[in-house]
């Protein structure tokens, strides 16, 4: 019997069966500078103590889509090692800011399978939830993958799909954001005048900047999440692949996106949740990134006066910038240059 | 009106007016870290906790550049996103060391502007300061470039064209270093036998080793920086620029130079002023960084009998070993392998 | 006469002569997550406060390998800057944990020269010790180069050949391991059911998956080991060599193989001992790691009814999957492939 993790197939998720992921990760400012240098992100509360200590943390919080990345690479090993396609998620709420020091680990339970018609293939439903060392909850999803069958032959199992929400309800949100100073909040620090009042839904904003990758660098980030998905890191393999390359793990382009989003949403500085997302087409290295958003809602959270919701629908391009907002065309057809079509809430202040 | 932040046009300067920079910066472990990985540092004050001890630090300050970088990455969105060229900079000097866990934040003042003859651009001249969480200013410097005008037709506003200083005086130096136990210093550890009194104006040293700059080095020290200079980062547009390719940040050259510097100016540890400095030309990826330097003058620093002062002049090539010591030819142009001349004082125990 | 460390040459070595290495070195949580990142190590007592603490660590020790590479890097300037080959390493203990803040250093003993009949080049032996900042040993290792001689008319030295141990004997190994507690051990966090007892000497495990390395990789990788070996960085003069292409330094190999050892040998957490190792074949970029690894030796520890001792050979292989074993022929020729054989001591509960 083989002592290697060769991943589970479709047989291998039983609805209703919990699955405990390995390694356990302390997060600490290693991480966070590392984080810094992939994406080059600039909101204030997670570069500098000093501005989050002003605004109501006790010192920076971990930039939450870090956070999500490190949970999420726990789950590769048992969950889509044998995936094809990684279809969706939602659902996904941020409960609890996390800090260096805190100790992530990540627990899955198998919510649902459905066999595909060819038999070969079936669809895997798991919510995922991470936690810290003490027990606290800082990350709840919903993640559904394809994944092959070992046995062609073996039975399908009875057919279990959950419901999953569109979108998260805004009195879900904002358990992870401290109550905000407003005071404290300097626009000049953080980078923007424009707060929660300033947003209207419809008004779409080009981030302007594109950032080229490169091999090194989404591998560096990938590793560090320690995610163990093979299509990004082995070029021999790769290289005879589909595509003749590899593959740019789908969170690096959604943490590009939320960097350049800085420019014109820079007081958007927490992402509470998130409703899904869709990894429109394959970004490979030496391609570059633009991002343009749309305010698709705007929302109060019960009970805080201190700060509001934008519902954002973030756009990602590869080699196109972003200044006629491409998106669908009238056949709802995505234009050939999107990557990234990302349905979320950020916090900002009032 | 848009909320991104297209940078400020020549117009938009006004003399006296100060500015306050986005997005103040925590420094930690994890900088450090990323800098040693990226320059191959090897100071043994900036290096180790317990020699910085033991020659009067509270331990390990952070590498005097890695301060500059991240205090000049905060003014590129406000002062350069629109400059053409980055003329010089001037009367730079680090006025307290900088510790992990210390907030950097920027101020700069506009203290002088100068439309050029022909019409479409002008110069803006900037003072910059860098601060603690607390007020300590911790970094000074002076530094010009020319910026576009946003509309031709605009008038040119009074010139007024600041005096900079030519090198700074040794009386001005030092501040940031505490009183340094030479007994305690170790030349074994620090790597090197030769302090104060061993350099002699006139004196040349190679540092014969070159490093060759990859794209994903210079992209992630730059966004290390929060560095959002365009040129840096897209090859999509730059590959249809000038040069066709990603220039690499100035910086990093700076970094490359002074990191090795440290084989023949091992004890000289601490970077108390940048009198200058001009990058004569662009370094692109694939190309090797060697430098030479030569000593320019020696001085004592008043009331300190512990340390004293070289003024350095190190030079920069790309793909030319430095063995006979490029520089200018006789009509006072530069070798074509010269990218870096910098004048600069650095601190060395007696 | 030169500032400028040109590095020893063989005439320059001395048996008995004792050599105190340049820069002592913090390490710090930045170094382990940039570990992390560059090779994606997942063994949870490295990678978890809280999981090392509930074993029996003060909190997460950092990767012996990364102990290593600091410790080695600090003797190349003085041992192997004039190197032409890296001839073998023996008897390598790792002797105390070593955790974020501790500052490591390094001493060298010559034991042992012997030259070439060529004339040209002699074998130098030499025993390293790496300490922390208050003396405690935390690696010992005995390591032979070749290297140039200055000048091939000077008179051979009287021939010392040291005694190397071909393997260190069980009894030496344990020391940087605390009392295990192998209750609290969760094997669903570690990322394996397989302890001591599971592994017969004699068993074979692929370790599956497949590495592409880049060159900003390692060369971030080496310095931030402080490695000056020029062979790494330069590619104006590796480019004119004998590869045609900056060699990888060989410790990055053998940490990309050791973290991808983690599939099959999850539990085996500490590097106690390194037996000996060969680099086989170079590594270069674009090139993609694989490995495998047998049980060669099984070992109880005296006094230690926690922990055991496997003794395991891992071989690393280029753009070769490992699934048979590739290693080699009947006459003892190593398979093309083949880029690494290393023989170590690896510790796992009971």
């Amino acid at each position: 019997m083989t002592k290697t993790n060769t991943g589970r197939f479709f047989e291998d998720f039983v609805v209703g069966e919990t699955i405990h992921h390995a390694t356990p990760r302390t997060v600490t400012a290693g991480d966070v500078a590392l984080y810094t240098a992939l994406y080059g992100s600039r909101f204030a509360v997670q570069s500098a103590d000093a501005f989050a200590r002003g605004v109501g943390y006790p010192h920076a919080p971990v930039d939450d889509l870090l956070v999500f990345h490190i949970v999420f690479g726990k789950t590769v090993p048992d969950i889509s090692l044998n995936a094809v396609a990684n279809l969706g998620y939602a659902g996904c709420r941020f409960l609890h800011a996390v800090y260096p020091g805190d100790t992530l680990s990540a627990i899955s339970e198998v919510i649902g399978v459905k066999e595909n018609s060819n038999g070969r293939t079936g669809v895997v439903y798991v919510r995922t939830q991470g936690f810290k060392q003490d027990g606290t909850e800082v990350l709840d999803y919903i993640r559904w993958v394809m994944v092959r069958k070992r046995d062609e032959a073996s039975p399908a199992p009875e057919a279990v799909v959950p419901e999953v929400p569109a979108a998260l309800a805004a009195d879900t949100l904002g358990d992870a954001a401290p109550v905000i100073s407003g005071t404290y909040w300097d626009d000049r620090l953080s980078g923007s005048p424009h707060r929660f009042a300033d947003y209207l839904p419809g008004e779409r904003i080009d981030h302007v900047d594109g950032m080229t990758v490169e091999e090194a660098e989404h591998q560096i980030a990938t590793r560090l999440y320690q995610n163990t998905a093979k299509v990004h890191f082995n070029q021999h393999t790769e290289g005879q692949g589909r595509f003749g390359r590899r593959l740019i793990y789908g969170g690096h382009v959604i943490s590009l996106a939320r960097a350049l989003s800085f420019n014109g949403l820079a007081n958007a500085w927490h992402v509470a949740a998130i409703n899904g997302g869709r990894h429109v087409a394959p970004l490979f290295a030496g391609e570059t990134v633009y991002a343009w958003s749309e305010v698709i809602d705007r929302a109060e959270l019960p009970g805080r006066d201190d700060i509001g919701a934008l519902r954002l629908r973030t756009i990602a391009t590869k080699d196109r910038a972003c200044a006629d907002f491409p998106h669908v065309d009238a056949g709802n057809r995505y234009d050939p240059s999107v990557i990234l079509d990302l349905d979320y809430w950020a916090l900002i202040p009032r």
